[in-house]
């Protein structure tokens, strides 16, 4: 059976809906919502950074997974992006179909 | 053992919190967080669409997942809406077990 | 094999920033964004109640959890806070690997 997942991306705050764009032009994920603006806090090269951040919540297949990280990865400014995708348990069947129809 | 699940759902802006009120009031979910205003990316019917839209993040338990789908349906202003369940590892035991009681 | 979680902690509005700092500063999590201010409707000793939070989405190591959980109970000012941790099924293995480095 085709597994379906949500995955998290970070940005820039100003790359967010660039991004999202690329997603879905590029039917890497069937839809993506972003959050315009998240305060993030994280270790970088032993300092403890702040950055303003847009947070991306995109809905894909796990068969699309491999290659969102690859072309995520080429087209995003920062040298090791966050990409992390948590697996879906259940959902409305008729959505779930609509996910795998549109990255075909 | 009981499971509990995040389940996150997009409405329309103006209808976030009268869906979360529902969700609520109806014991289909114990807690619902209502991110107000998330821009959406996604292909239908052949092209890109854009949209405002309302991020629900609900917290419930697995035995009321097919009566939440059933009942947000019914009550939801799309033709499908997304409705997507994440699995809950692990937690503060005292919530998830407050999650629990909240849905009797 | 190492296991790595997305967990999410709501918060007073005024007290997000300072727990993701608290979380990433003792090593509890490697990276924490903040999703400023959430609607949220929840029950409460036979009440429905609404508030603004804010949304933490902390990114973490399974072995960091348990501490996480003790740290953030002691820490929040809340009775039963939220905190649910949700598997992380796959991601960009530089960051994953990174997560793991941050928390050492």
């Amino acid at each position: 059976m085709e597994g379906y997942l949500v995955v998290l991306i970070t940005t820039p705050t100003e790359k967010g809906e660039e991004l999202a764009n690329f997603i879905v032009q590029n039917k890497l994920g069937a839809c993506v919502n972003v959050i315009p603006e998240v305060k993030s806090t994280y270790w970088w090269k032993g300092n403890i950074e702040r950055d303003r951040e847009s947070l991306l919540v995109v809905k894909t297949s796990s068969r699309k997974f491999n290659e969102l990280v690859d072309r995520v990865k080429e087209a995003h400014p920062y040298t090791v992006p966050e990409i992390v995708a948590l697996p879906i348990f259940a959902g409305n069947p008729d959505y779930l179909n609509w996910i795998g129809e549109s990255l075909e």
